[in-house]
């Protein structure tokens, strides 16, 4: 649920007069986003999302998500666009903290995928890295693999206090992930966290993305892994290959992936399972004074990253419709 | 802020499969109303709020709610009107909880109301006292007058904890206000809690009131008296007798006051700083668990009821521009 900045009539009306958009209509907080403060916005000239930027994230960052966000609708994308005030800034302040509007998208995210929605998710995937080559942009990704023993180091404490013995199975992990991970990859503009609640759908096929303040650059593959890992396991912890399969021939419809990334799949997957194990970790029992934010369980992604490492032991499962190893 | 149910895609699919709405387009958690989870939702066939009543409203009180919603919407009034499944109930279940669906009303609340705002809320609250005439259904105020000794006995340690001494004089106002509140004037549906986050304003226009949860048979002047302290009060804690006679005014566009109403309107007044100081301090410090409830400070109307005991006591101020007794 949204972390909320209450907002009242005069203060729109002041921020809005920067802007050709006329006078609101409508004005609800949404619960939309972790991180930031969501309102639905209607005016006369039409349907927007007015975001507040909350703590968490970094305001220097903002103009590479926004210009993105800019950039992928003008290459065709289904992602929101950001409107300009009239000085042509994409980035505004409202209560003294960074804010945007961006263009309404219609459409339902899905809460348990089916396997259609995997293949359509795939191909949106797909879709959303062909748009954003050229990006100008970079943004380094503080949460990729060179990252992770920096982040687990403080947290073995927490670790061992979920399940005893936790720590030394994930620096072993660590240690295997840091070895064989791929580094010569095709690599651009990645989402980074296209979980189901990030994708409408409608009519059953992808209608759009959101929530794009984790982009950055690295391995297109790497995003497919995170995808497999938030679209494919069941409830009750299976992954499930049927549905993966799907989603990487949705990926395919638009981008056929080489050799070398179908290879790296299955170690690609373990490691997006590893970035969301230690994320969640951080996180968990992290309060914010005033907010609700909750907190997801990090052993769920702790049970991911054992079936990943079992398939891993097991010298090279077919684990994702890749070659055996 | 919105208390929050949360549903899935699929939750709402079988719910909104006993309605002819056409499919989901739009589904978004949205913070209105305190007591209750509200959802924007949009079909094919149009846009509304699905309501998913939490505790704290009891379930067999709904029928008159949304009975009087469509009563006055039938009536001309501008309220959300209810929409009927296929067999043509308003009320319905979802999680195992009463819900239901309302058309959509746009339109914005304003914060801190102007003379005019007050005028157009006078006006709007005898159009619905208008519309709400001859209305079938019936419901006591609970929380009307012989309501307010019962209701303060357990909380005469409460008050005390906010100001020593205040347990006497709230007992001496209950004293003053049982005799000398009036028993004979027009009585009929008033909404009991027409504040200014319930009225929708459109080009400075009163465009709809929501939120009739507290909706009940009581004096069409307590719920005129009721606005008077919502609107008309500074942050300063003064009262505005400028814009009280605006909002009296307003009212009397629709309907003209009898002498009576209008004398009585300053113990009407006091009455209603009364119950909602006594409301908010039994709410102060009750959390909910998983929910999200800012609760409104005390002494905001202990302060109100302060100005109401001063003027009484002066021996009958022109406060509300009303004759002098």
């Amino acid at each position: 649920m949204a972390v909320y900045t209450d907002i009242t009539d005069a203060e729109l009306e002041a921020f809005l007069s920067a802007f050709d958009l006329g006078a609101p209509q409508v004005f609800k907080g949404i619960a939309e986003g972790i991180q930031n403060s969501n309102f639905l916005l209607e005016t006369e000239r039409g349907r927007y999302i007015l975001t507040i930027y909350e703590r968490g994230v970094k305001a220097e960052e903002l103009p590479y998500f926004l210009n993105l966000l800019q950039w992928l609708a003008q290459h065709g994308f289904p992602s929101a666009l950001p409107v300009a005030d009239r000085k042509g800034a994409l980035l505004s302040q409202l209560r003294g903290k960074p804010a945007a509007i961006v263009g309404f998208l219609p459409g339902l995210s899905v809460r348990r995928p089916t396997i259609d929605h995997c293949r359509e998710a795939g191909e949106g995937l797909a879709w959303l890295h062909q748009a954003g080559q050229g990006y100008p942009g970079h943004r380094v990704n503080d949460l990729g693999q060179s990252a992770w023993a920096g982040l687990f180091a403080p947290l073995k404490a927490a670790a061992e206090g979920f399940k005893p013995g936790l720590a030394a199975t994930i620096l072993s992990d660590l240690d295997v992930l840091e070895r064989s991970w791929p580094r010569d990859l095709p690599t651009g503009v990645i989402h980074a966290d296209l979980f189901p609640d990030n994708v409408f759908f409608r009519d059953g096929e992808f209608a759009a993305a959101i929530d794009f303040y984790f982009a950055c650059d690295d391995l297109y593959a790497y995003d497919l892994a995170i995808c497999l890992n938030a679209w494919c396991f069941e409830a009750d912890g299976t992954f499930n290959v049927t549905a993966a399969q799907a989603m990487i021939a949705g990926y395919e419809k638009r981008r056929p992936l080489s050799a070398a990334e179908r290879s790296a799949l299955s170690i690609l997957s373990w490691g997006a399972a590893m970035r969301f194990f230690l994320s969640r970790l951080a996180d968990w029992g992290m309060g914010s004074e005033g907010s609700i934010v909750n907190h997801k369980d990090p052993m769920e992604y702790e049970r991911k990253l054992a079936v990943h490492r079992a398939a891993h032991q097991d010298g090279g499962l077919i684990l994702l419709g890749a070659p055996v190893a």
